[in-house]
């Protein structure tokens, strides 16, 4: 099938969609958003429930007929376009232009995440419509949120209250990526996340340091809570973190034992001076994809500026992130740390919960839909899929698999140099086309599943 | 003795020496003190020898006969006066005054740190010469040097050098004070110090905190760093720390178990959460005075504003000074630090030695100079002195103890709301007074002794 008129078509749309700035952080023109996309999914025949989030509609689109059914979850909001100086080009107004290697590309804010992965699958839709001469031969459920980047502070209870309109067949998730040899990578998973910062205080004001002698000191008290929360190999020590880690299964860890090494790769483009455990190959990815782990994201207190200051600081504090793997549970994990500080005599260590707060959620890659959709890939992509059985990152996947009871893949359009979150975010012309023939194949696969 | 028209000379004199601005951290009007003070003390017949220092000269002034002889440390030199905007008169104009609770006090830069200590033992001076007819019943060996307040860099060298130039039977100290009770305030000791800043780095730029699964995070390093060089009574544990220390002598104790326990009132005052050891009394002293201490000034490293970011920062500096008493030696202690952390698997983290270096300096209650300066004060303020066998504090006395051979006191004017390095520095008139007729009783007791 030439898919030229639908890529055509497709693009103008989506210059169209990033050209509306849905900033979910500043709240701007969030409904004029949901507004465009319930317009381009009711000219496809799509039924749309809108439902009031925090700060934008959750719509609900249902179109098309056939024994198999498809969930779709993109979201139509992006991330500010700040810093405005270091864009090439206006971050709304969708700008084609060749990259240094003579690589075609397309830039704007949303373009990669996640408006490209939407209209990339929509044209799809379109060309499968076209195919079978105007109906689809599958149910597709397709749920857009406007919340997403300032972390999707509905969804959970969304997905949780509305379950049993959202069953499926298997959910298709925002994202995915074409690695720098043209291999589809395809994630089963993602890994919860729960956000703390830690306070210590010893005094209303600061003192000199030779009350050190006498008077405890704050940045101390952090040191040791951190130091005894992990060792040196970044396990964690808080008493039954692990209690509820579920093992991963043979298929992961063989899925696993396939990835690519891009460990040298990433250590030579960051700097990085080495890996814990000097973990290369399989125990990299196994870390990365199946372990949970405690970072410190910051810690500030005290003089900071050149030389000496013979100071003790009053206060001290720390912000935190664990990320968390199936079937950990963030308030539970709160429990364990605080718990933790009270063993270690630091009860006087304030733990105030930041917002992020996200349950970690991983599918089965057994499960046919799994399957369908890596073996879809490998035949659109021509080449074997690097399939993770996690992502290293954190999102709201874990309602669809819990409770809807759905298995989720994320397969997509993005790529290493697409600037996701920064200034002169991009795709890739040949991956969105790309895009287009594999929601397509997707589509007719799982309508023959 | 009427005191009265020495202390009315002292007054010109100190407001004089306080006009000229010599703030040794900005390289300010340091040649001019000197030759102040040099013409003050040539006036009472004094010899100077003025030595070249790092930015100030060192003086040594020599007069008097007899079969004692007492140096005298001060220094001309002062901190710098800003922030401007808080004081509430000229910095550098002597300016007298009621405070609130209707105590006439005398305010200006280094109207107490040290240009009034200096003036006052001058006034002793004249008005001990007056009654022996215009001489000196004992020898005054008076060492003044302009670079007190940026560390004393040159010092430690030129006591060592010429210590045979400097032997005495004691040595008078720069500073002391007296308490709020009226109780003369006496150090027989000062702590020393080493400056380090602490640096870890993982990477060359910030990564995304999932990788926090695979590199690890320099804030761990240094909070295991730092958690593994104390335990939570504050002692460290860096193998090796405590072998020089010089145990307490029966005679420290004595006066530690009979200074009188201000902890709560400090505790009170800065809102102090509790002591290390929950110590009091003649523990808290101990901890005070005589035991050494590691202080965490500083620890900056990732993100620090509002709410969470998931970042995992590539570098971050701790600053720390250690506290050390007889007799550690800082460059010792710098080798154990550096040990410790290869024995802890850290021995990437960097270790940068600050200039702040002093070694500890503590001198024998026990021997006669030290009673009689002890006795003189009980004398000449009608109050039972407080001894401090050390100051917590840090300065350069190690070089004339060890070098010199010679005990040094500590005795002064200060207050403890004197404000030493901040805007509105400040002495008691009253003090001052009372300061010129202790000079003039310890250089008589001196002489006789």
């Amino acid at each position: 099938m030439d898919l030229k008129p639908f890529i055509a078509q497709a693009k103008i749309d989506l210059a169209a969609l990033v050209a509306i700035d849905t900033v979910s952080a500043h709240g701007r023109n969030l409904e004029v958003g949901a507004s465009f996309v319930t317009k381009l999914l009711e000219a496809e025949g799509f039924v749309i429930k809108s439902y009031p989030g925090k700060v934008a509609p959750i719509l609900v689109a249902e179109a098309g007929e056939g024994t198999r059914t498809m969930l779709i979850y993109n979201h139509y909001d992006v991330q500010p376009e700040s810093p405005l100086e270091l864009w090439h080009s206006a971050p709304f107004i969708l700008t084609e232009r060749e990259d240094a290697a003579g690589v075609l590309r397309w830039y704007a804010r949303g373009v990669s995440d996640d408006k490209g992965e939407f209209i990339s699958r929509l044209a799809g839709l379109r060309a499968l419509k076209a195919q079978h001469g105007g109906t689809l031969p599958l149910k597709i459920k397709w749920l857009l949120e406007g919340e997403e980047e300032i972390g999707s502070p509905s969804l959970e209870k969304f997905v949780h209250d509305h379950a049993s309109e959202l069953t499926a067949d298997g959910c298709w998730w925002e994202f995915g990526s074409i690695d720098p040899a043209g291999r589809p990578v395809i994630y089963a998973g993602l890994k919860g996340i729960v956000c703390l910062e830690l306070r210590a205080k010893v005094a209303d004001s600061d003192l000199h340091s030779s009350l050190g002698a006498v008077v405890d000191n704050p940045i101390y008290k952090l040191a040791k809570a951190i130091a005894s929360m992990r060792d040196e190999t970044g396990r964690i020590t808080i008493n039954g973190f692990y209690d509820s880690v579920r093992p991963a299964s043979s298929t992961d860890l063989e899925y696993i034992s396939r990835i690519p090494d891009e460990s040298a790769a990433l250590q030579q483009a960051y700097g990085i001076k080495g890996f814990l455990e000097n973990a290369s190959g399989a125990r990299y990815y196994e870390r990365l994809n199946l372990e949970p782990v405690l970072n410190v994201n910051g810690l500030h207190g005290g003089y900071g500026d050149a030389g000496s200051k013979t100071v003790l600081p009053a206060e001290a504090f720390a912000k935190l992130d664990f990320r968390l793997v199936p079937d950990q549970n963030p308030s539970e994990i709160v429990k364990l740390i605080r718990a933790h500080l009270t063993q270690h005599n630091l009860s006087d260590v304030e733990v105030i919960e930041l917002e992020t707060h996200e349950m970690p959620g991983r599918s089965n890659l057994d499960h046919p839909f799994m399957k369908t959709a890596i073996d879809t890939a490998r035949k659109v992509y021509g080449h074997e899929p690097v399939v993770h059985p996690s992502s290293g990152g954190s999102g709201p996947m874990h309602p669809f698999v819990e409770f809807v009871g759905v298995p989720v893949v994320a397969a997509g359009i993005g790529n290493i140099s697409g600037f996701v979150h920064a200034p002169n975010e991009n795709i890739v012309v040949a991956h969105f086309e790309k895009g287009v023939e594999y929601a397509l194949e997707l589509f007719s696969s799982v309508a023959k599943m």
